[in-house]
């Protein structure tokens, strides 16, 4: 199995945290997203305990939500402990309706609205992460319209080609993101930032990428952020005091994936930032991350029913669910790759070769090709793996699909965390 | 100008049928879907004519609504006199709460439940599109539960490749959809339909692809199609009485698509299959059609706000907007190209060139590469045009941004259709 929270039982089912993940498709239907909560509180757990352990008591990570948002999920978040990255007035709102700590939300995001700045700053939230000029503008005028000194953080592009999907690479100076340190924008914008009178800016952000593996991305970002922190204090005098290393790390979705000793990459990562630090004479930082598809992703799974089953001699064999690229799109964007199984014979061999078909009406809506399953029929269970991150998230009404519930496991029992869309809830804006 | 219904007032701003679109954007915020309601029905009589002069009075083109589909699209195809092709039970509820008349549905798609059958079965749909050996089981079982005597076509894979994007190819044999004639699969399910005692069996479904602009590939079709149809007499004795054409006519996405004469198109399809059908020695066909993108992607345009400029000297311009890859994921799931415009100073040079960013996380969130702009600035609105289809039907939650308004303009006014999603409604299926 994939994940150590994946078994099969007596019936030969496949199980989620201990739960029956067949009994679990009966009794909330399908498509179905399951989450695994005990899994998601290991996973903050993890972080949080290495980034204090390695960084100190004063870092933080701040888990984006972007990967999975709902208000349980937020409430959750906040009873581990964790910040939580926002990149909308939607974020921003269920985080507020779910009672997390404003003081700990950082709100993210490449073009947020004069609307949104004005509503972060007037829930408290923590910091902003600021990502243009028109940005810091925006904010120094809702702040002093509010009569408070808002904490900024500046997205800085440090340049960097982390080896990751194209559509997934955003650390390099060509990006919509943030400021590029190569062509002078991060210092000119960093020089706006202190001369606003209702901004406390308090330090850098950087992201390299998403799905990333290896320590040297990270590292080669340390060596850039701390020259140009180093840099901003001999031109400018000012020492930043945060820095947010942002997120990207990767997760296993087929067994060819590594495993990623999260541990030993952040202890890498710390020992790294210590060492340049020291070489550049600048006091300690206190640093944040963002990981999002690193807390969820493996704590997921989608329950599908297949509905036909296609052998075309010659060519392929199509197996097609109840569901596909309306409540995961992520084949039909980046190809990505999935583990399937029959969730009714996850014990058996899995020797048919198999392309997995959503139902949408479009070919591109499959869930993975080369698959191999135990040979389904129609009203069988399937599972796919590692969904937990950019699927309910990313999910669409296409077609007119209503989209799925989500249901957590927890202490082998489960309960309803988002119910599933109904038809009448489709007509529910037509006027 | 892109279209006819396009034009540039006294204030310099683009019009859409007349009405000013940034006044649009400050009545109803962005971003914003504009549906000029005239193109649509113009389309609608386009279609309706041409097939009703080379087919014949008995043909008839279904409305695709997975292009766009809500109550009031529903009704407007009503009043136009056309089918309606449905593909999930969410679509199907919408044209029945729209009143639209069941005997005219067509109910679509590779994979539909057992209780998406009895749904359209209990409805009255006019017709099944059958796809697999599955499918055909669940309707002749629930046709007989409810004692009627249902209709059903057979989808077909003719097995052609039309010359277009992979993703949106589904002619192939080596497909999702639909039985292969080539494999004898068509042939099979063919019998497998003759057997059933409560299906009327009505004849045969092909869909050749998407964005086609010649008509070889419908000309092959038809030989294709004809051919079989004749094997299918001469082995069984069975004459179809239906052919359905698909869809997967061509729109102007940007001023190098070509234009597309519907009505020559149509008259050089209806030629062939005379002169085919009359080779063979077959009775005429009724025919049907089935357009979707080529109804509304040109009777479409979606209003955005600028939020940030930046110029990054050496490589690249990007202005970003208050939406992107969750209104519309074309450029995401294809690279499909746009035409943008400045909507505030439609008649002034487009000599920017920018890359239009969403606001989503997510580098691969662009609305175009290399567009042609006159300068845009924080506040001014963004035209995107032709994004009538599968951008409304595709929208995703991404981000949680709330799913934007559709605004219908006709005889110079403007009137909401589908109200735009609230923060309170994203919230509204957490418990």
């Amino acid at each position: 199995m994939l994940y150590t929270n994946l078994s099969v039982n007596e019936k030969g089912h496949l199980t989620v945290g201990g739960v029956d993940t067949v009994a679990l498709a009966k009794e909330y239907g399908t498509p179905l997203y399951v989450m695994d909560k005990d899994r998601v509180r290991a996973n903050c757990r993890s972080y949080l305990g290495a980034m204090r352990k390695y960084f100190g008591e004063d870092c933080l990570p701040y888990y984006a939500s972007k990967a999975l948002c709902f208000a349980d999920m937020c409430r959750l978040v906040a009873q581990e402990g964790m910040g939580l990255d926002v990149v909308s007035a939607g974020e921003l709102y269920t985080a507020q309706k779910a009672g997390f700590p404003m003081e700990k939300v950082g709100f993210h995001g490449n073009n947020k609205t004069d609307e949104e700045i004005a509503m972060g700053i007037s829930l408290g939230v923590g910091h902003f992460v600021a990502d243009a000029a028109e940005e810091i503008e925006a904010i120094e005028r809702e702040a002093a319209r509010a009569g408070v000194t808002q904490k900024v953080l500046l997205r800085v592009t440090p340049g960097i080609d982390p080896h990751t999907h194209a559509k997934i690479a955003t650390g390099m100076v060509d990006s919509k993101f943030g400021a590029a340190i190569e062509t002078g924008s991060a210092m000119e914008l960093t020089k706006k930032l202190l001369s606003c009178p209702h901004i406390a800016f308090e330090g850098f952000h950087c992201h390299v990428g998403s799905q990333i593996f290896e320590a040297s991305p990270f590292l080669s970002a340390v060596d850039i952020m701390l020259d140009f922190i180093a840099q901003v204090m001999a031109e400018t005098g000012y020492i930043a005091r945060v820095l947010n290393l942002g997120g990207g790390f990767g997760v296993r979705y087929t067994e060819e994936d590594p495993k990623l000793n999260l541990e030993k990459f952040i202890h890498m990562v710390a020992d790294h930032l210590d060492t340049k630090r020291r070489e550049y004479g600048l006091p300690r930082l206190t640093v944040y991350m963002e990981p999002g598809r690193s807390i969820v992703a493996d704590a997921g799974l989608t329950l599908y029913t297949v509905g036909t089953v296609k052998k075309i001699p010659g060519y392929k064999n199509y197996v097609s669910v109840d569901g596909g690229m309306a409540d995961n799109p992520r084949y039909a964007l980046y190809e990505a790759k999935y583990t399937v199984l029959n969730a009714e014979r996850a014990a058996e061999k899995a020797d048919l070769v198999c392309t997995v078909a959503g139902r949408c009406c479009e070919s591109g809506d499959l869930i993975g090709e080369n698959m191999m399953l135990a040979e389904p029929k129609r009203g069988e269970i399937l599972a796919v793996l590692t969904t937990g991150a950019y699927n309910f998230s990313m999910a669409s009404g296409y077609n007119r699909l209503a989209r799925p519930a989500l249901v957590w496991v927890e202490n082998k029992e489960s309960r309803v965390a988002v119910r599933r869309e109904s038809l009448a809830d489709l007509l529910e804006k037509d006027l």
